[in-house]
């Protein structure tokens, strides 16, 4: 979602959308609350579009979040969603939402933070994710800076709007700076026009600041089907957590320490049943397995760029495509089979309990723009196709956030969202430092 | 590739290539053997453009081989490509090739078959398996028909070219009319830009004429990294070759079984070993877990399109996304992690063998053009994620085309092309009906 960063609950009472009426403000609302100040006709599309316009002029300059973003295009957009009959608008009307710069767009450049795509036009379609959202009704602002096809940790030009000298971490740099990550289950959203790097671990995520949002997301990307919701919220008394290390544990820095040991306590005096769980052996071979597979499944998805415009690629992806003996295909084989087996040995474990909770970063955004940062700990949860939902609320030294994962089962995205709301509360009303 | 059937070698010597240089029969050529001629400069890109593109007004209004062919595109192609200086041509300068139309191309539209495209204008860029032909100098002479988004049974308006009253069967209709079928492993090509169906069945395929023509294509996308071709050719002699009738046998038509009678009985006279391999008892789920696994992944797939344009899209492909309940989530898990167990069970069963020979259909391609056939005997590979290999030679009670079909283990692509040469120039030499 294309917003800025000030309004960081990632839950609270839906009663600040009454001050944010006033054009200033309007940039502060919440996908729930934009749209349902449309939806009464107190703000119009064109009006929440110029507030944004407006902030975007103030600020992008120095956070350089955005790879694309015109002012015409957005106010041109929202004209045509305000003059949508009634009856034709979706779920979606007005909400404000960035795509990071790896899915095609057909009203916007998209440039993969690539030398390849410096001059390229509009795509012919938008990628099946960015369709979805256009016809739910929404007014797509541009498009989100990235490392170089996603695929490198070395950064882009993009900064941490809480501090200008901090990367804002990971390939999704753009997104993460714009707001304050919800990634679905392996297979849940199509991936078809989103820039390829590996079929087996390419997923769809979402970046939103509150759960309200991300739940009408879920919903518009239909991740809801086949779920009974419970027809209580989630009560944290009681609810059996998990705390997982994970085998990289010793990487973690004293703010993910520190964030760690908090959160276990607020829970366990929320009343929570806390279980400190250690993975079988098996899975300390993920990070390798998911390393062999995204180096192999590289060599063919960059092999087109690379007989085309060779010296356009950044040297670390051409390696890829050259490396021709490592990984072998025994040991794609080996990945591919291992991590297969442990997907349905983790829904196993995960599902005995209510939510799974792990650490997000090795620590705050690392100083400096030129790396993204460490995804160790995220990768394990890419290949076991598992959704994970990353709840901030606590900070580290230099007053960056700090945000825990949660986690669950393949197909266990709903429960994931309702859990986050409860602990995300907890979290965010007695995190901090 | 876009080559038409009369020259229906699967391998064979390359004298005739001698006698094609005269322009009424350049369209007959091999892609190995008009590489060879335009080196040489006997002939060039434009003297075989213009054989194809006459050889297209003779017979396209009756076989309806192709969803586009516009013979200024292809003309001002082989242009381009005959001023290319010698050093930046490619490994498959002046080869013709038609383009399933289901993958992007930047010069023709892509339409899958759908209303929804009826309209649409070129794409912005290649799909990269596409990118990779053209880079390597292949002249793209159009996009081949197809069912819509490759997706249904039901066909389209194209004829097998041996049987106007026959489809030629598949998906693939046009491409199979128009030449006379390798799948790779899955993964091993890139299938960005190809329209999605589902992400864990869909992979690349070639279709040509000659074994040759196919190992051209295999090295062009790089399937031969990480394989050391043996000094010998394949002798079938002494071979163990694994005859494996699945546990959908019992639908075989008269044809496929007579032709399964002789391949068996050429190849235990040319001194192979033959075995009779039944398959495990959980092999006989992989079809239910396939049908599982595609109905679920085209929910997503689907699912843009049906927001966008549900009235345009056909039936059976608005219900596969508002169906919510079936498959279930539990259904995709059994079905995903069910296929992951078998795979490395496949490839220590195919291992065992130099090569595995299986029903490639049910009989010769249906009569009428309305139901492109059963794929029941190809899907079980295709979930495997195993590379497979049509091999010609035998004929049914129509005087129409039965082949059988070579698999591999898993990465076994450069070994099945290496046997299939084998096979199925005896095949070709003492098949028949």
């Amino acid at each position: 979602m294309g917003k800025t960063q000030e309004n960081k609950r990632l839950d609270g009472p839906p009663s600040g959308a009454q001050d944010k009426q006033d054009g200033s403000k309007l940039h502060l609302c919440t996908a729930v609350e934009i749209h349902d100040l449309i939806r009464k006709e107190r703000v119009t599309v064109q009006d929440y579009a110029r507030a944004l316009v407006e902030r975007f002029d103030e600020r992008n300059h120095e956070v350089k979040a955005w790879a694309h973003f015109d002012n015409k295009t957005i106010l041109a957009e929202a004209k045509r969603l305000d003059e949508l009959p009634r009856a034709s608008r979706g779920p979606l009307h007005g909400v404000a939402i960035g795509i990071k710069d790896v899915l095609l767009t057909k009203d916007m450049p998209t440039q993969y933070n690539s030398r390849i795509y410096d001059n390229d036009g509009n795509a012919a379609a938008d990628a099946d994710a960015v369709a979805v959202l256009r016809t739910a009704g929404a007014l797509i602002l541009g498009k989100t800076a990235t490392t170089e096809f996603a695929a490198k940790v070395e950064g882009g030009a993009c900064c941490n709007p809480r501090s200008l000298q901090h990367t804002p971490g990971g390939s999704s740099s753009g997104s993460a700076a714009a707001v304050g990550d919800n990634q679905p289950t392996w297979g849940l959203v199509s991936t078809e026009g989103v820039g390829r790097f590996s079929t087996t671990c390419d997923t769809v995520g979402f970046f939103a600041n509150t759960l309200d949002d991300l739940v009408l997301l879920a919903k518009v990307y239909r991740l809801d089907f086949d779920y009974s919701p419970p027809p209580e919220p989630f009560a944290i008394r009681g609810a059996r957590v998990a705390f997982v290390k994970t085998s990289v544990w010793d990487q973690a820095g004293p703010g993910t320490k520190k964030a760690w040991e908090k959160a276990r306590s607020l829970l366990a005096d929320a009343g929570a049943v806390i279980d400190d769980v250690h993975l079988p052996e098996p899975f300390d071979e993920c990070r390798q397995w998911r390393e062999t597979i995204v180096a192999g499944e590289a060599r063919s998805a960059f092999l087109s760029k690379f007989v085309e415009s060779r010296q356009k690629l950044h040297a670390s992806l051409q390696a890829l495509v050259l490396n021709e003996h490592d990984p072998s295909r025994k040991d794609m084989l080996e990945a591919y089979d291992g991590v297969a087996r442990l997907r349905p040995q983790w829904d196993e474990i995960a599902g005995r309990y209510h939510v799974v909770v792990t650490p997000s970063a090795v620590d705050e955004a690392p100083e400096g723009l030129w790396d993204t940062g460490s995804a160790v700990f995220n990768i394990v949860w890419t290949v076991l196709h598992a959704p994970t939902l990353n709840v901030p609320g606590f900070f580290g030294q230099h007053r960056l956030p700090i945000g825990l994962t949660l986690v669950g089962p393949r197909y266990g995205d709903m429960q994931l969202l309702r859990a986050g709301r409860a602990l995300g509360e907890l979290f965010e009303r007695k995190g901090g430092y």
